[in-house]
């Protein structure tokens, strides 16, 4: 078999683990062709194939990003995208498409699926929020790199009356914030599951410097938003490359709890750090079972499926039950974040 | 309430974002006193207590080890050990006790539910073999720290022909070796759930440095065990402390090599490094909501259950289910192990 | 002897170490008794005093803050501050102050001096521009920090056209930006010694992208200044604790860098981050070393000096000779560092 | 010019960082070819070249090891070496030569230079122990590593009565020894620099326990030996590839110590973790600050020097002075990590 092979969206630590996995059992064990195609769909539009043996992925396990590049790119959002894709995959002969992504190149993988190619995912996001699995590639990392910096502003100069808040990735789902609040020990988390009242939140970090503490962290998650009928003055801009210029979330609360507390507070927005570096070691474990799973499906004919965790144990499941679902955080967990602030 | 709170067995990183949950939650939220034991069961059965209140779980939660102290101490395996701890429990008004531990503590602690006491189990152990949860305290530091060491062995000189022995912990269960193989990429992995043979050893790193590669990486449990009926001469020698001197399973698996190879082989076993130290995020995570779930479970009135991981949700299942029970590497971990040798 | 401690400014890793030794060695070999002050100068002149045994610095080496407390508080600068510091030394009968920190807190510690009181200083920060000596407590962690930060960095998607800007600390002198841009592999280091020529950052980085890279990595120190002559449009704004609000310097380079360019680029402040958590081993060795040479120089008899590291030893130099002076980067590591953009 | 390169000896972190500025500052300023000899000495003996572009060391700088392999091969002490050498040489029309090496290696590379080849060499060595540099690749690396399985150590189980041995290398200098033992808090540091006293030590350990501790931790250089005089019984066994089989220092002193004291003792060996993985910063930085020195000698036409690092500038020293010499550890360093016990 000729079996393609793709990373998509933003680049997450684990992907290369991935990689690795599918060259090695693929073509170890299978004796497939691996063609891999440069910066994600884009690749594929364009015909920008990089063929993977055993020598390209070599020493790849403890290295961040993804070998094959990856671009924020949908073949179908893309004039004559579906058109250029489908006849890459006819002039390179590929019997089936491996698609490494989160949201949208899942997305992009099940309308190449209905123009009858054979597709199977693995999931990646550090967001976290694909549906049907416990985790994605880059995930554990993430919480990682952002659990350490809040013990590292935990560490700092416990100064009178100083609210700290430390700004994590997540949009829609929380749940970088969460696990990492907890692990932490954040006094408050925000995250977009519960809008927060700013009253509320003036009102703990009052009660809280009153009884006794010099200093809160607050994490707050980049999609966090306060609840309907809730005021924050301060309005956010937006830049020429769609990314916040300022007023994102952290300065609005920045803004708000000095005006209302007069307390100093100060802003770490984490950024692109949570999302590169060496994979920890549950990040590559995931990776290499997932690229394991999906190479032994591929091989077996299976289609339109993605791998996933359920219960502890790598599965499959129909890419239809997973696209346009959001896996948030769940109740109980976001209870635990609070319980222990 | 009066809770009664304890730690046993080896220590493992990620016990003080338990104690710290039990306490945080306990106190703050359900008014209990927490009533901490030093050292295990030894500080029940002494009356050696330590009241925990929220200033005590100060900042402990990037802190390695147990501020409660440990100890291997059973108290049905002492004469006088179940009179002495009933006792302490009397004086001390305790109505339910919350246990963190691995076998030997979970196991007393169905002993001292039997006389009488209201008991709920936390698991820990880095050997992650505790039956009915997908995960343990302790864990995935373990593993972390061991694929640490798999990297930086990976990087040195890769010499002709040189054989490096990692060995891990994991008496019964191989879970350590099978993941920190897979995240390090280890050529072998010998866990004690498939006894290796000797021979296949030795040919398969014949193979291996004639074709291409100069440089083998072997991690191994310390459970490993040759198959029946393979032969390996040299022989382990125990010190007065039980602990293997020489002859372990590594200083056998590079005698054979190298007698049978020529290969120059080195053996580093990680040992103590491995159970010590800043628990990951997932172990502080783990910890807090086992520690939640626990001492809210008491304070339900739950009685003879265990904190588990399960579905990724944290669930309570009968002690009784549990005790006795090894949970052993699956076929599919080890398989992926093998397939990305 | 009865010897006062304080640690003062800005907290940085590797405080504990220093206080550790001079409790370990004042007390246990010299029979000293160490009076600790809270919260720096503050302590000293509120007489907010905390004995300090070795039961206290038990397990502190890799604990980053200062057990001691620091505040931001200069004796001299506030009405009759020196006549409460010298009221408490009197009251406390100390014989001599070990006074930890930088810039501000030597300042003080001269002014202390000339009043009468016996000093002995020991340089921390995380600028390293402290003068007469090649390091000083504080350094060799913020700038481990920082290039594990610009690592991260470096593996993210190499995107097209895009710039990176990574903000580290250092006010007057750039000893972070240089030496973690040259450990993390940047492409432009800005420096507070060398005010930069906005156009031929611009010029360096349409070049170097036609060439071939995509993407480019600056590392600016917070002080770094556009040279005179050279026009930036995008002004700084100041909040009311001081600090910087919008229009820092790395916002202000993103603006022109992308006015100019079209490139998109993003922008990583690193802040708290760098000053936290724990000590590098050579932060510990710095502290401990020059903990213990304070405190044999207290001993006997030395006053108006401060603990320096010269030539690799750990040498006593004048108070007089470092106060008011700035050690900047020489030429040597900046020409590295462009030598190897 | 065509500029030779090679990296021999054991190999450390830190090695690409030179070999990066190398060839970055020799291609990039000077316009030289440099030309890279596989493993070492071995490689310019056997014409095994591998020319280096800029191309060649791309994300290199955070990989540990060395892009061009390593060897113990010493061609004047091998028949026919020297010849084959300087024929290579030739062949290749190299005009001088970067050695980075330790002792071994810059003995050969003085060989050569007498053999009319221009030589410039660069120190690496974990131990330390190269004469007139402050510090040389590798070392600051080894040091973290030591420290950070201190820590983990530290953290396990206190349990009672109980001896923990961490032996680290450092065959005729304790350099790791001490700074790490410094670093990690130990209770007793052995170098080879003061052979110790097993009377002492067991005297020590005894009192210290007896006092109140619990645990004491033993960090040993494996070159540290026992005093003349003294007596240890149990004896050394060396493998066939002169390894250490059994009866390391390690063993020696947990046998001795059992004996005597009672004390449960564990040991730790710390072997090849130390010298592989991510550099650190403070090794990137050493290295790269060597490559751009020693190509910008090579250019000025200099022969028979090494880079070093004095009084925190780096210089150039002659080769004859370091030649056969040893850094040892100096008291004054020695007694630190005495005093903080």
């Amino acid at each position: 078999m000729r079996v393609g092979l793709l990373t998509g969206g933003g680049d997450v630590p684990g992907l290369n683990a991935a990689i690795r996995a599918v060259v090695k059992r693929g073509v170890g064990e299978h004796g497939h062709h691996i063609v891999g195609f440069r910066n994600g769909w884009k690749g594929v539009a364009e015909g920008d194939i990089q063929p993977l043996t055993r020598a390209d992925i070599r020493n790849v396990l403890p290295i961040g990003g993804t070998l094959l590049g990856t671009a924020r790119f949908h073949p179908h959002a893309v004039e004559g995208g579906m058109d250029a894709v489908m006849s890459t995959i006819e002039n390179e002969h590929i019997d089936a498409l491996i698609c490494i992504g989160g949201d949208g190149t899942l997305h992009a993988a099940s309308k190449v699926a209905e123009a009858g190619v054979k597709v199977v995912a693995i999931p990646k996001t550090i967001d976290n929020d694909v549906w049907a699995t416990e985790s994605s590639i880059g995930f554990d990392t993430a919480v990682t790199i952002a659990t350490e910096a809040i013990d590292r502003i935990h560490t700092t100069a416990e100064s009178h009356n100083r609210v700290m808040i430390v700004e994590v990735m997540g949009r829609t789902a929380g749940w970088i914030a969460a696990t990492a609040g907890i692990a932490g020990g954040a006094e408050i988390v925000l995250a977009p599951e519960r809008p927060f009242d700013i009253d509320q939140v003036v009102r703990f970090l009052k009660h809280r410097h009153r009884a006794h503490a010099s200093f809160s962290i607050v994490v707050v998650a980049e999609g966090a938003t306060p609840a309907e009928g809730t005021s924050m003055d301060y309005e956010m801009q937006v830049g020429q490359f769609g990314q916040i210029v300022a007023g994102g979330i952290s300065d609005r609360l920045k803004h708000e709890i000095e005006q209302r507390t007069g307390f100093d507070t100060r802003v770490t927005v984490l950024g692109h750090i949570q999302r590169g570096g060496t994979p920890t070691a549950a990040d590559r474990i995931l990776g290499s079972r997932f690229g394991v799973a999906a190479i032994d499906a591929v091989t077996r004919g299976e289609d339109r499926v993605m791998t996933a965790v359920q219960d502890g144990e790598v599965v499959l499941v129909p890419l239809a039950e997973v696209a346009g679902r959001v896996k948030h955080v769940p109740d109980s967990l976001l209870d635990v974040a609070r319980a222990l602030a």
